[in-house]
């Protein structure tokens, strides 16, 4: 039954090769981070970006992108970002406590994207005097809340914004990778060279355990000499920190991250095929918003699938729903489902 | 050679059954810990400390520590420590983040152990007034810094002033099992039944990978409303909190635990055995504190041995050694350093 | 030409009766708040809110809000307010300072005034569940950014709400007696009796010089225990706390206050009878609004009066002004204005 | 009576030329600190230190020191100062609140100064690594709270270590003027020649009523950037801004200050010959400290004396107590209680 399952990729086994790495890393080493695996994490995301990468591995992704935006943004500062994105709604506040108080200034935006003109017109209406709270950095979503991904000219295109502005610009890459494997770009074209400075590279969603990497691009290098401090301030520097660091490499060294990526998007896109007209917005990633009465989600559930109710249902009974394909998905593990909802 | 380091416990591998159970975890369950494995964590620590438990798993002893401080004082108070404290001397000023800047206020005391007198003299030279930080919390460490312990009547004196001066008792327990194991009491001897409200229980330097636990007691569960809040809020609750309630319950459901810090107990008192006159410290626990000149430490490093010097050689070239053991080390394994050192 | 500046009721004189009071308080006396006219403030402000307050004087409006606010809301939570709010826009993010990183949750509103079913609806968006935050309070401004005052009925409203659904309410004030000036009702009325639980009660507006109060009723007595630490913590306890109370003192105990209010309110009234058509906001304290060109606004100026622009002009040149007016405009003084106005 | 108070200087009356120069600034003016006695701010005080200088007024001590703090020191690390320093002792952990967590890192010292090899102790203690805090910052008082003033060459010695170590250096100088008069230095001498980057300049205790300065001298102008912003953050920006300044103003435009600073010394001094060996510390300031059993301190209080007994009477009824003069006390004023002491 594991199969039917949709209702997060964060509830998905963690992938074979990543348990491996783990076991091979089981030999007592150095503590923290000074092991032979966390040494090479370095190297081998900066030979994924192609670019010197600083990089400090977490245990999720509220971490690394608090951590992140706390090395950008001062406490009296505040962050740009979607007024959808996930440090906003689903992080329980975490930026603010991980930034002594700096605010989230929530833009607008189709899919949960971010377009510049929005960063602008916000930007326009802060008066530049002490009694309004003044912008550091911008955060973005690749994939975006509802699986929508930023082309590398998109991203670009606020990386100007920002750095004529002033700001440094963050990613959230929880699903980074289903980003990248949607747009078929180079890493490095989607982050540093379309003016990311630091970005959150996620791996629970994408078939790891509880490691995700902060990477600091080298416009930010400054933020390394202060991320060590805080992520061991918030509790994120682990003892036995070459367990995350194998994780991280096992995504990265042998692409891993592509091949679990391709994957969830595609068991994604079957399912997208069968919804059709239901979708809410185009499937670039693993998940798929759908239109569902509450009959046909019950319809759903009665017969064995699982997912999340996207908001309430109406008064009508009109409603949406969730579906997040993982790794774990193959085309014909998800063919059930996208018959179901086919013949709804 | 593993088995003739002595850096740190932090250092150990994971222990066989704490792999079988985090690979026993592996099926599609639900995300964050509404998975059955974290739905057992409060059975399980409510069954070894014989009363009722809230349980909250989190990577790291930091978090731990952190998280128990900031539930039971406000940031405009005090937690009372000894100047030693891991809290104070090794968590990068984490507990002042967590707490939004309450103050920790340091006592002196043997072998890094408080006294109940050191905590009344300390509360008596605050003035009552609003210029002084008031104190809302106590912190002590089992087994202590210099691996002491403290026996149940010397908690429950403790606990005694706490209560007796409107305070709250928490214990970081990183190395709770080895002072259990010394002691030879009943868990809830030494915690709850001698007043502590909270204790942070050590899991990752007795053979655990990344997982501590927060274990609440029945006097503070006023707290078990406000924990997962900062706990999501600090970016600890993992999304696949299932691999870390296995951790902790492959620990207490078969005794693993004490059968670990006994073993690793048993080696620090081989080691203790040979050091003689040299002992700093009674050896109560895993960790062994032993005088050493510069030439008889290098003397150790050139036959193999790797261990952390403890503080800084003075001119005549005399100082101290600090040797960790852990759940890995056998009688037999420390044998051939406790020949070296009594060789010296 | 004082009596031509309507930029802020901020950059009014001192009423003479403040310094009187202020002189009179210059004798030697016990530091921070043990004075004779510091303990005299309590007493006061239960005589004119019929009903027992604690009091605690802070120079300046963002501290009595940000205090209050701290006082109400744990770090881990949330205030809602109105998008516009003082605290939201123009207090620089001290809320988040002051709450630890508390988060605000902007409510839409016309003429800057919440209504009963704004909050309900934000409270009916945010899940129930710990990646959430969940709210603590409601803050509303009387008279409103826009110079409108809530009835007590309309008060009474937001405070069954909050109360209905766990919150507490916080009343910024700090146009609180040009409200009450023009409602005619008891302070008590559109208070406590509404359910306001803290409010800060504003001054400097009004003929003071550098002192607010903050005022809890008895519904929040708790905060008593807490808000002088606060203070203290926050440097807004001041060691000569008699000149500050002096000055809340002579507002309240004469009803100069209201005397005050009268005046600026009636002098508004004044000018709002000129603008007619233009006005953007029903007049109801010392603020008004109204629409003027670019070209209107520049001709005003070259006729000697001062006053903000609201907002920016569009591309036609069309916008908006503010006129503040204080307790030191009479009718008369505001009849030049007027008559520029009605002539524009 | 009142000349018979020598409880603290924070009782003493606001000096008329005070009260003149606020009665002065009474006109309609810009808000905040737009006015023209604000503008004038940085120009007097640039003249009084033969230094550009940037100032920033507020209304308490706590606030300038804190503020200043947080501008030179960032959340995760720490601050050293003294023991029985003001910010350690007297304000209720305001530093921990301001700079968001950071740590004082406290040293001894006779007469709760501080020496350049106490700070070097400290530093060398600190492991450079990620696990403990690192200084950022040194804090000293000027006069120290037992009222001994730092020499030039002291305060150079401290800030040659400070610089060497990468360290800013604050001086909390409530009672600067007090330090300077009895030095017979230059301002520039004891502050920014000798190494000192910002300054706590104090007028409450002076003479002033609710006015402190926080001078910015050139070293560490960048604070001058992002102390407006937390200033505002923190309230302590008054809308009546002129009010503060021209307190401030008063004190240095007609050496007011050192006038009102050597008559406290001066009457202190004279109480400090009558106590002769009952001294506790050298009176170099308006704070003279004296054993006193507590039938004697009893005895003076009967006479109409009142003043604060300094920490508790021991078992034998000896113990301590505190007399503070102010610049309203000529020689002639303390004439009766030196013929007091000098009789017991």
């Amino acid at each position: 039954m594991d199969k039917a399952r949709f209702f997060s990729d964060n509830a998905a086994p963690v992938h074979p090769a990543v348990w491996d790495a783990m076991r091979a890393a089981d030999a007592v080493d150095t503590a923290y981070d000074g092991d032979r695996w966390s040494q090479r994490l370095n190297g081998a995301f900066s030979d994924l970006f192609e670019v010197p990468c600083q990089v400090f591995a977490v245990a999720t992704g509220t971490a690394a992108n608090c951590l992140s935006l706390a090395a950008l943004c001062p406490p009296h500062r505040a962050v740009l970002c979607h007024e959808e994105a996930h440090i906003e709604m689903d992080e329980a506040g975490a930026p603010g406590f991980y930034m002594g108080g700096a605010k989230l200034m929530l833009l607008p935006g189709a899919g949960a994207k971010i377009a510049p003109d929005a960063i602008t017109a916000r930007l326009d209406s802060i008066r530049n005097d002490v009694h309004q709270v003044q912008a550091s950095a911008v955060s973005i979503t690749q994939a975006s809340e509802y699986g929508l991904a930023y082309m590398s000219e998109e991203v670009a295109a606020i990386g100007d914004v920002a750095r004529a502005r002033g700001l440094t610009l963050h990613m959230d890459g929880a699903r980074f990778a289903n980003a990248v494997a949607h747009l078929g770009c180079s890493p490095a074209d989607v982050t540093w060279r379309a003016g990311v400075d630091v970005l959150s590279f996620g791996c629970v969603k994408n078939g790891g355990m509880n490691a995700e990497a902060i990477v600091v691009f080298e416009s930010a290098k400054a933020t390394s000499d202060v991320l060590p401090y805080l992520r061991k301030r918030a509790g994120h520097l682990q003892s036995k920190g070459r367990y995350l660091a194998a994780q991280l490499l096992a995504m990265v060294e042998d692409d891993l991250w592509l091949t679990n990526a391709r994957a969830a998007n595609s068991a994604a896109a079957v399912i997208a095929a069968a919804a059709d007209e239901r979708l809410l917005h185009p499937v670039q990633a693993n998940e798929v918003f759908m239109r569902l009465t509450r009959d046909e989600a019950a319809a759903l559930r009665t017969a064995g699938f699982d997912f999340y109710d996207w908001g309430v249902f109406d008064t009508c009974g009109n409603g949406a729903a969730r579906f997040v394909t993982s790794w774990q998905h193959g085309d014909a593990d998800v063919a059930p489902l996208a018959a179901a909802i086919a013949a709804l």
